[in-house]
C-alpha cells in the first residue's frame, strides 16, 4: 500500500477500504508516513468529505491505536458523557455524581483546558487534595466501590488522534466534520464506556457557529458510535452565552455544587438535568419523563450531593469544601467591573469572556502554562439582561490588579449595551438519538 | 505574516497578496516553512486554483529563489524552446541548430529524464565526447561565437520550484495547472532567454490526457510568460504515438541527425520545422511562412547540419559521429519483435513504450539510476500501421538477452492488432500565442 494512491483516491472521491484506512492510521502513528502527506490527505479531505463508512472505521483505527480502558464488567450500564466544549461548561461535576446517585456507571477520562475552553480535569484539581491521575487499577477499584471515578487522560489514549490533530491544528483543517467528529468519538471509543451522551454546543462560544452545523456534527457521531456498537444520544445546547455565571475553575466547582444543592443558575441546572436524563435513558433504560423526575429528586433528597461527597474523599480531597466554599483556592484580587451606561446587554461574546478568563489566569494559551485555579469571572450581568449605569455587570477574581485592570477594559469593550431588547437564543435546540 | 492564514485564505478563495506568495515561496526554501504546511497549500490549490495574478507571482517568485541567467546581452534575439515531456521526443537536437543556423540565439538550459519520457541532457550526452556541464562562462562566450550552446541545468536553478515539485511529487499534487505552469515556467524564466516557444504534448504519453487540458495549461503559461515581459508561444503536438521511430538515447540523436539531413520520419520532421519557424517568427520577427521557407531551406542547404557540427565540437564532442552512427554506444543485444496476427495496430501506448525503453536500460526509475545510452526501441510499425503476421513490430536495443525477451512480451502485450483502421490524431493541433 501507498499512501501516495490513498491521497490520490481521496481526491478522486473514491471511498477508502478499510484495509487502507487502518494500515495509514497505523502506519501514519508509527511514524512511517510522514506528515506532509498526511496533512495533504487531510485537506483533500476538508474538500472532499469522508463517507460514513470511511469516517467509522477511521474512528474505530485512531481508538485502537493506544490503549483502551475495559469497562465490559459494568454491561450496558456504564454511561459517559462529552461536551464539545464551551465558557462556563461545568455540567459533569453536577451530572456524574447525579447519574451515579442513581445507579449509572461514570467510569470517566477526561481532559485538561486548552484555549478560550476550560477542562474539567482542571476544574476537579481545584478541589483541595483532589487526586485526578488514578492507575487503572485504583480507577476501577473506586467505580466498583462507589459507582464513579473520573481521571485524567492517559498519555497514549488514541495516539494517533493526539498526532493528527496535532497536525490538522497547523495546516487549517481543523474544521472537517468527519475529522472532528473522528477525534471526539475516538477519544470515547477508547474510554470505554457503552453509552454515551454527547453535549454538541452550538454559538459563539463553541466551534459549531451555527444549528446546522452543530446536527450535522451531531449526527456523524452517533452513526460513528453506533456503527462501533454503542449507544449514542446528542444534545445540542446553547453556548452563545457562558453556561452559569461563574467562569474559571474553583468558582465553577462552587457553582456546580450549589446546583447540586438545589440552587445555582437555572439555566446551568436545566442542562444538567437534561443531560443526567438521557445518560440515565441509556444506562438505566428508563424513559426520559421518569429519569428527569428521578434527577430532579436526586437534588431534591441530597443523595447527588452525598455522592459527590463520597467521590471527593474517594479521590483523596477534602469534601468539607461543599460546605465551607473558603477552603478553595481563593483570588487575592476580585475587580468589580460597572456599566458605562444604562440599557439591555445586546452583545457579549462567549468565546471573548473565555479569553478573558484565560488572561485573568484560570486557562492556558501553551499547554505547558501554569493555571491560577482562583482566577475566573462572576458574571452578574448576562446577554439580554437589563442593566443601570455603573451596575456591577462581572467580578473579575485574579491575582493582580494589572491584570484585573487590563480585562476589565476589554470585558467592557466586548459588552455592548443597547436600548433594544435581544433575543436570547434556546437554551436546548434538540436532542439526537 | 503566518503560513496558516495563507492556507486558510487559499481554502477559502481569498486572492493572496503578492507579498504573502513571496513570503512563503522565500520562506518555504529556507527551510522555516515545513512540508507539511506546503503540502496542505498544494492540496488547497489543487482544489481551488489560483488565479492568474497568483501564479504569475507564484512563478516570478520561483524563478528569483535561486540563479539566474542573464541573457540580455543578446536582446531579444535569445530564443527558448520547451517541451512538456514525451516519447521519442528529440526536437531540441533538431531545431536548435536549425534556429542557430538561421540567426536565433538558442542559449539554452535543459534537464535530464526521470521516469518514461527522456531529456536532452542524457540524448546529447550519448555524442561521444559530448561535455554537456557548462561554466556559465564557457556557455556565453560559445553563445557568443557559435550562437548556440546547450547546457545541464545547474544545482541552483529555481531551488524553490525543485522544492516544492519533489513535495508534490509524494503527495499527489503534480496534477494542477497552476502548479505545473508555475513550475515549468519558474525554470524557462530563470533561464534567461527573452522569448520561449513552448511544445505542449497531448495523448496518452504525456500528463494533458486531452486537448482541452493542454490548451488550459498552454494558456496559463502563455499569461505568465507575458506578464513576465517575455514572449512566448504555445505549439500544441501529440503525443498518443512516440515521434519519429526511435526511443532511446543514441539511436535519437541519430534520427534527428537523418532529419538534419532532409530525411528521417515525417512526423518528426513536421514538428520539427513547427516549432523552429515559431522560433524564429519570435527571434527574427519574420512572419511564419518566411520562417517555415527559411527552415526547409536551411535543412535542404545543408547549413543546419553545418551548425550541429560546429556545435558537437564546441561542447568537445565528435562530430564525425554524424556521418559514421557506428561512432555512437551500440548495444549487444538487437531484438526483433514480430506481430502475433495480421490487421491494424489499434492500440500501442505511448506512455508505455516509455517504460518500455526504461526497462531496456534507455531512462531511470530513480534519480541515481545510470542509463545506458545505446538501449531502446526502434519502432518499425506505430499506431494505425497494416501489420502481416510475422512482420517486425520493433526492434529492441539492450545489454541482455533477459532484458529483451521481458520487454518484447510486454510490448506484444499492449500493442492491439485488430482488423479495423484506427483513426491517427492530428500531429499539430493549434499555435497559440
Amino acid at each position: 500500500m501507498r499512501m501516495y494512491d490513498i491521497i490520490s483516491k481521496k481526491q478522486n472521491n473514491i471511498e477508502l477500504t478499510e484495509d487502507e484506512i487502518r494500515w495509514m492510521i497505523s502506519e501514519y502513528t508509527a511514524g512511517t508516513i510522514p506528515d506532509y502527506q498526511m496533512s495533504a490527505f487531510a485537506m483533500a479531505v476538508y474538500f472532499n468529505g469522508m463517507t460514513k463508512y470511511e469516517t467509522a472505521v477511521l474512528t474505530d483505527a485512531m481508538a485502537n491505536s493506544g490503549d483502551t480502558l475495559d469497562l465490559s464488567r459494568y454491561g450496558d450500564r456504564s454511561v459517559d458523557k462529552h461536551s464539545t466544549g464551551g465558557i462556563g461548561d461545568k455540567t459533569t461535576i453536577v451530572v456524574a455524581p447525579v447519574v451515579a446517585s442513581l445507579g449509572g456507571i461514570v467510569a470517566k477520562m477526561t481532559g485538561r483546558g486548552l484555549g478560550h475552553t476550560g477542562g474539567t480535569a482542571d476544574k476537579l484539581e481545584s478541589i483541595p487534595g483532589f487526586n485526578i491521575i488514578l492507575s487503572e487499577e485504583s480507577f476501577l477499584r473506586q467505580v466498583d466501590e462507589i459507582g464513579i471515578a473520573v481521571t485524567a487522560q492517559s498519555g497514549n489514549l488514541a495516539p494517533a488522534d493526539k498526532k493528527l490533530y496535532a497536525l490538522r491544528d497547523v495546516t487549517a483543517t481543523v474544521e472537517s466534520t468527519p475529522l472532528i467528529a473522528s477525534s471526539i468519538m475516538s477519544k470515547k471509543l477508547a474510554s470505554g464506556a457503552h453509552s454515551i451522551v454527547l453535549d454538541v454546543k452550538v454559538g459563539s462560544g463553541s466551534f459549531n457557529k451555527t444549528p446546522e452545523i452543530a446536527v450535522d456534527l451531531a449526527k456523524t457521531m452517533i452513526e460513528i458510535g453506533t456503527s462501533c456498537g454503542r449507544n449514542v444520544t446528542a444534545v445540542l445546547t446553547d453556548m452563545n452565552l457562558p453556561l452559569g455565571k461563574n467562569i474559571g475553575n474553583s468558582l465553577e466547582v462552587q457553582e456546580a455544587i450549589d446546583v447540586l444543592k438545589g440552587s445555582g443558575p437555572s439555566d446551568l441546572k436545566t442542562v444538567c438535568v437534561e443531560l443526567a436524563s438521557n445518560m440515565l435513558v441509556l444506562s438505566n433504560k428508563w424513559d426520559i419523563d421518569h429519569a428527569r423526575e428521578q434527577v430532579n429528586k436526586a437534588i431534591k433528597s441530597g443523595s447527588a450531593l452525598q455522592k459527590f461527597r463520597e467521590w471527593i474523599t474517594a479521590q483523596g480531597g477534602n469534601a468539607e469544601c461543599i460546605d465551607d466554599y473558603s477552603l478553595f483556592p481563593n483570588s487575592s484580587v476580585k475587580y468589580e467591573v460597572r456599566a458605562a451606561k444604562t440599557g439591555y446587554i445586546s452583545d457579549m461574546n462567549a468565546e471573548k469572556l473565555g479569553l478573558i478568563s484565560v488572561a485573568l489566569g484560570a486557562g492556558r494559551e501553551k499547554k505547558e502554562d501554569n493555571i491560577d485555579f482562583s482566577a475566573g469571572i462572576v458574571l452578574e450581568k448576562k446577554l439580554g439582561d437589563y442593566v443601570n449605569q455603573n451596575d456591577v455587570i462581572a467580578v473579575l477574581h485574579t491575582s493582580s490588579l494589572d491584570k484585573a485592570v487590563a480585562a476589565a477594559k476589554t470585558l467592557l469593550e466586548i459588552t455592548v449595551i443597547s436600548g433594544k431588547k435581544t433575543d436570547i437564543p434556546p437554551l436546548i435546540y434538540s436532542v439526537l438519538k
